[in-house]
């Protein structure tokens, strides 16, 4: 094992524990691979997260089968009541009747109102007012989750699918290196990066404990994030990876979590990004293919789906 | 009384003020115990806080009263206007014809608008005008209020209900330490904390004064907040409590106030969190009980509800 | 003059220029006492700044103003192309025909349509659907007004109406001293405090020169201002006011300038606040007295209108 | 070649990579001058972002041509089930009838419906009830968007259009100068600045390599921008460019990026402001003229037309 052991250091856990694990904390997407039991059953924020975070047809299959149910139970209330309190409507049978509810029901939902059937009578005109009120009011709401929907900070950052150990500096030097370029037409400026290592260590009692390191980086920060960036961490004596081998990192489980930071200058947000490489993701021996070049007119053109390219090269063995 | 005695340093009131105290300062839930007089009677922005920071039955409560006075209102004013400008109405006595105008009324705030009854006349007209008017804006303030209300930062965090002085790393050290868990769906990165000690201090001249410490952590901050955290200050020669008894904290009238800082990562938010521990809460002797575990398939479970557990331990007398 | 002179350096200069000027750069309202000429004339970014700040009455009578003369404008084509064309209006004369033009505008712009009176002909159908359009799209424009005003962060910071000369700790000492509290319902936290001395100085040429010091400060921030705060530059001997008396800095035209920042925990916004203290407002030899006191239950409460209560004390001489 | 060559190193490209180019990185008015290729096709945030950016004029464009394809594709759908099923349609001939569906189209689209015009049967019916669903959603949109639009932040700086080569302090001294002021009515604070000078290296290989310096500022912020600011690099032994001649700049194709931050007071959020001056925008040998006096009040006027005007003057040979 070729993995230099440290003192064990709470300092080192980084927030994850130090429990041995078989999983990845942070999976490839930058979701939290974590379960939580116990959470409040009933709560607003979550809902509102959930309601926020979901992929668009979800959020429009909720959207609208909110509206339909509405709409059937406020038509069931008319039909309830009668539908002769209905001004207007002319159903000669029971469906009819229930559909003419639920016309006058979405008329009123929407407030579109247009009048040809109208409410008679208490209860129904009562219904009516509140039915009217709660449209607003889910207008309302439907309203703040869009606007919460479009203007929830994000980024979208295309990573290399693989973490290469490539040729690095002069001296047959070796760095650990992945690639990343921003996906939105949003500027990034001010990216900060965090590469942290971790893996199963054989404690003395034979009980294994994960540990925890974030890589020192040959530059964890740029001003702005115009082309793709190759985040280099330098194999050398000071890395705790400095003789590991591919084998070392796959009998330990090590993976490598990446957590960026970056401010959004469109939306004037600080946004995050996240994801992480298993050993099963470390290509030993290549390095990456340029992905920008210049076009005829001169202008540079950084080309994403490139971002993941490189090619087999011979490593010299370590000084 | 074994509390160490700091020189009288201004630098150390860490905004609390040094005026003797038997209360909190900061409640269990985080709100400051402090009443303030003389805040200005009439503000948009207090009132625009409490109606975003208030419970939502009380939320709900002030919606539909303010849309039931509204209409009760308007309808007066037609009433009084009289209701033969109303047409379409056909109110028998003065108890339904102040209906009709109560159901125009409602017809009109939401803009529904069905239209079988109708304004007449310069004054019942221009009324409407104004109602639909006040509906429409009433409508965006709900809207904004509804909005502000979803989005607005908070975490909640469950900590312990207890601080524990428990056994802490090697040579019988001790710690005094309370654990904290992230009870959202949001994910909280950078997360920092501030545990602050205050107590009630006999000052030469025999008048109390109030004394506040920052207390060093072994870890004062995580880059991410995916399991529980037990938060750790150590008892040791360093800390102004290392001889400390419970007897002491009691009769000094101790106080552990939590300031937690951390990004909300779905949000783009800072947020904050508080809490504090009364001398009554300390456990003297005890140790935390885990509270994460692998589930069958290898994911780690956070139990939200063992996150209190602890389990009394005997603590070798201080080296 | 026994204000020190520094030698020129233009790191003093913060952002505020050299020029000797009669004026404060800093209103005490914290407002900035300069006129820019040349602004773009036409901005929706400055209408819409102007729209946010501005005082509520105001912004009302243009929400009013607005929707009225929009109605005035819509009634005038309608009228125009001719009031045979709204179905449903039976005006006797000129004046009445307008009116109904002008009801039928109303109940079109906020879509209340009831529809006694209805368009009929293409281009009243037009103008109707137009209409309708726009008061939908003003209606949004005024949620996003009403939205940006109540969610606007700002500090109400309530600050002590003179800055004093006081005695401050032993062996004689100085400071100068204002005091502030938070005005509002929401929880300040990370309030930070920078205290810009300014005057003219006169220079070797015979032209005075405007001079800035940062002044240092006792203490410039707190974790959370629950209660007052009493912000102390000590007049000690690193102080370029270690010497000067009242009639320095009347003759030098002195000025105090407060920035204050702060995080507002309730919105999670950083907020700002400032004001400034001209030598005038300068009170030699007084004491600020307490503006909190514990009620009949032990709890605080914090007097904001004795924000400013001082009594005058007298000063020893400098050592 | 009087650029003074520093060795190769990877901290220094500040994100711009290295690759020799003949074009600015970023243009004169701050955005981006890279292509990207390959970005997601369909993209709610890309579209949100174009939607959020995009001109005025193109905006309401979008928002008149959206609602008025909406309401065609809706007439076509009310005239292909049959117009005799919209009661109150009285249209002789196929265009009248297609007029009559679309204005009953646009009456629900915006929720107005007068009702003269009603639907009847149940494929109507059901598309009527869909269209004002639509036309809420809809405009729950374009409410987003135009707060979105609004509350974006911005810093507008207006920056000189030269970068001057003046003298600056005593012994000849010469530096390196831009001026700046902010073009908005709300308070800039806490304004850093940086300056990238970059420049094409004959590397030993013949081929040429793009260099980024980060070049020192006699003063890199200031706590509050009132006035116009003048940014400093001076051109001492440290400078890259001590020895540098116009010629120099011209044939390395010299840039120099300027990239300010900025905390915006009014709506309490940090904004970014960019520009870029090629080696044709560098004047050597002038200085700039004030672009500030006081008024005939004492009150000081800022010209923000003046923040260009700069006048020759002769620079003494290079210590």
């Amino acid at each position: 094992m070729a993995i230099k052991k440290h003192a064990v250091n709470p300092e080192d856990d980084l927030g994850f524990g130090t429990q041995a694990i078989s999983q990845r904390v942070i999976n490839r997407d930058g979701s939290i691979n974590v379960k939580r039991i116990g959470m409040p059953l009933l709560s607003t924020t979550n809902a509102y997260n959930r309601l926020i975070t979901m992929k668009w047809p979800k959020f429009w299959f909720i959207v609208l089968g909110g509206y339909s149910l509405a709409n059937l139970f406020f038509a069931s209330v008319y039909y309830a009541i009668g539908v002769e309190h209905l001004n207007g409507t002319e159903g000669k049978d029971s469906f009819h009747r229930f559909l003419d509810a639920l016309f006058f029901s979405a008329q009123t939902l929407s407030t579109v109102g247009y009048g040809h059937i109208s409410p008679s009578g208490i209860p129904t005109n009562s219904v009516a007012a509140l039915e009217s009120m709660t449209g607003l009011i889910s207008f309302a709401v439907a309203t703040g989750l869009l606007y919460g929907r479009f203007s929830r900070p994000s980024a979208r950052i295309a990573y290399s699918s693989n973490i290469l150990v490539a040729p690095y500096q002069l001296n047959n030097g070796r760095g650990l290196m992945f690639r990343m370029a921003n996906e939105r037409r949003n500027t990034l400026v001010d990216v900060k990066v965090e590469l942290i290592f971790s893996y199963n260590e054989q404690t003395p009692d034979g009980k294994p404990a994960r540990r925890f390191y974030s890589l020192p980086l040959e530059r964890s920060n740029v001003s702005i994030l115009t082309l793709s960036w190759t985040v280099v961490h330098p194999l050398d004596e000071k890395s705790p990876l400095f003789n590991a081998t591919l084998e070392d990192l796959k009998n330990s489980r090590a993976n490598f979590s990446v957590l960026v930071q970056a401010f959004d200058d469109t939306f004037s947000q600080t946004v995050h990004s996240r994801t992480s490489y298993d050993f099963d993701q470390v290509v030993w021996g290549a390095r990456f293919t340029p992905a920008f070049f210049p076009d005829e007119t001169g202008r540079v053109n950084l080309h994403l789906g490139k971002i993941s390219d490189h090619t087999p090269v011979e490593l010299s063995a370590n000084a």
